[in-house]
C-alpha cells in the first residue's frame, strides 16, 4: 500500500493505471474510518483492480462555528485499517495542496444544496461538490463509492457526476448501523454515554415511520408529526429537520410511494447527527 | 472525420483513445469558425494523434438580452473547414443533451468572473467554466487549445483547470488579426461597413498603448486616459471598459511591467467587441 500526498504525483499513478486498463475503485473519506467506510472499501476491493481511499478533512465543507478543528483525526489508525482491507493507494493531501493560495473555483449543485442539511449548513454541499470534483480528476476512478447514510450528499454528487459528465459510475452502499440501530458516523465519537443513548432516537423515529408505512399510512405529514412527537420526548434532542421527499430533487411529497426518502437531522447536545431510510416497497 | 452529437458516445470513443495511448488535442468552439479557430486547430493537429473540435453555441454563457438566438451558426461550413484541417472528431451536441431537464450543476471561478467582461455580462463566465468542465470530461483531452483574443476566458479556464485538477494542459494561442489589425471574432459578422471601419479603434487604442510603453510610459492611468480619448473620438463607439491588469487575478496595476494585460471592450452599435495585448518586454 502506498501513501501519497501530492496531487500531481497521484495523477501520474492513476493515468498509468488507466493506460494499463486497470479499473480503479475510489472511496473518498474524511478519515476517522469506521465500519461504514469499511463496507465501501470492501465493495471497491471486490469490484476493481486498484482501490484508492482518500483521507482529507475538507475545510471547504465546514461552516463557521462548525467542527473543522475538532473533527476526529486518526490518520495512523486509518491507514492501518486501509492496509488490512487491501487498499492499494491512500491519498492524503494537505489543505495547501488542495486549496493553494489564489484558489478560486467552486462547484455548486443548485437548488439541491440549499435543502435539508443545506438549510443549517450553508456552503456545506458546495464544499463537498468541489472537493469531490477535484478528487475525481486526481484519482480518475471507474467507480466512486458513497454511503447512503449521507443521502443528500450521495444525491448531490450523483447529480454533479451526471451534469458535468464525469466518466465515473457512482455506487451508493447501504448505511451500516451498530447493533442497536445507531447509524455509524465519525461524529458519534463526540457523544457522552447519556447522549449516545439519546442518539438512538433518530433510528427509532425512522423505524416508527417504516412501521407506519408498513401498516398502511401514506400521509407524509402524519408520519412527520409522529416522528416529531417521539423525538421531542427527549429533552437532550433538538430536531433540525424531518423531511419526506422524492430522491431526484428532494421535493417534499405528501404521499409516500416506493423510493420516497425519509431523512432527519437531530442535535444531541452540540453534536448534529443525520440518518435516513428509503421506503423500498409498499 | 466523424460527427458525433451524443456525449455518451463521445466518452466511449475518447476513453478508447486514452487506452490506446493516443494523445487528444481539443479545440472547443461555438462554431462560426474563422482563421482564429483555424490556428488553434492547426496547432492541435501538429501536436496530437487525435484532434477534436466541439461546436456548441452554449446557452449558459449568454445573458438575457444577449445574442444567443442570432449568434452566427454555420455548422455545414464549419464541418467543411474541420475536414480540410484534418480534424478527427467534431462534437456537435445539442442543448438538450448538454443541459437536460433537471440540470443543476455550475462551476464558478470567483472573483475573476465578476471583473472586466464579467461586469456587463453577469453569469457569462459561469456558463463558460461549466460548459468547458463538461467538455473536458466528455473529450478527455491531453491538451486544450484556447485563443488569446478571449484573454479573460483563457485566464478563467486555466484557473479552473488548475483548481479542479483537470488532467489537461492548456495552451493559449496568439490572437489572429485581419490585415488592418482587427482581431478575428465571429461577432465581426454583425458589423455594417461603417461599423467595421470604426471597429478598428480597439486595435488602434491597443497599438497606442504599446507605443506609449515603448516610449517609456509606465503609468497605467495615463495610458488608459489616452486610449479613452482616442476611442471617444468615434461617435459610433461606446467604451465598456479599458483595463490594465496583472494576469493572475486581473487586479488593476498602476505601473506597467512585463506580463501586464491591457484589455478593452467597446460597443460598436449593438455589437460588443473585445481585444487585448500583453506587454511582453519593457
Amino acid at each position: 500500500m502506498k501513501l501519497i500526498s501530492d496531487p500531481g504525483k497521484f495523477i501520474a499513478i492513476t493515468e498509468k493505471a488507466g493506460k494499463l486498463k486497470k479499473n480503479i475503485g475510489f472511496v473518498p473519506t474524511m478519515g476517522a474510518l469506521h465500519a461504514g467506510h469499511f463496507s465501501l472499501i470492501k465493495q471497491a476491493r471486490k469490484e476493481n483492480d486498484i482501490v484508492v481511499v482518500s483521507i482529507f478533512v475538507n475545510p471547504a465543507q465546514f461552516g463557521q462555528g462548525e467542527d473543522f478543528k475538532k473533527y476526529p483525526r486518526s490518520f495512523k489508525q486509518d491507514t492501518g485499517f486501509c492496509r488490512k482491507l487491501g487498499v492499494d493507494f491512500v491519498f492524503l493531501p494537505d489543505k495547501d495542496n488542495m486549496y493553494p493560495q489564489g484558489y478560486s473555483t467552486f462547484v455548486s449543485v443548485e437548488p439541491l444544496s440549499g435543502l435539508l442539511c443545506g438549510h443549517s449548513r450553508p456552503g456545506h454541499f458546495r464544499g463537498v461538490a468541489t472537493v469531490v470534483a477535484k478528487l475525481l480528476n486526481i484519482v480518475l476512478p471507474d467507480t466512486l463509492y458513497l454511503g447512503q447514510k449521507d443521502a443528500q450528499q450521495a444525491i448531490i454528487i450523483s447529480r454533479m457526476v451526471k451534469d458535468l459528465n464525469f466518466p465515473v459510475k457512482v455506487k451508493v452502499m447501504p448505511t451500516v448501523r451498530q447493533e442497536d440501530g445507531l447509524a455509524l458516523s465519525s461524529r458519534n465519537a463526540y457523544l457522552s454515554k447519556d447522549q449516545r443513548s439519546v442518539a438512538l432516537v433518530l433510528y427509532k423515529a425512522l423505524r416508527l415511520a417504516q412501521c407506519m408505512v408498513n401498516n398502511g399510512q401514506r400521509n407524509a405529514a402524519r408520519i412527520i408529526s409522529r416522528m416529531k412527537q417521539l423525538i421531542e420526548k427527549n429533552k437532550l434532542a433538538r430536531i433540525d429537520y424531518i423531511a419526506i421527499v422524492e430522491q431526484e430533487q428532494l421535493k417534499e411529497v405528501k404521499k409516500i410511494i416506493p423510493g420516497t426518502l425519509i431523512a432527519l437531522a437531530v442535535k444531541i447536545g452540540r453534536t448534529r447527527l443525520i440518518d435516513n431510510i428509503i421506503i423500498e416497497h409498499i
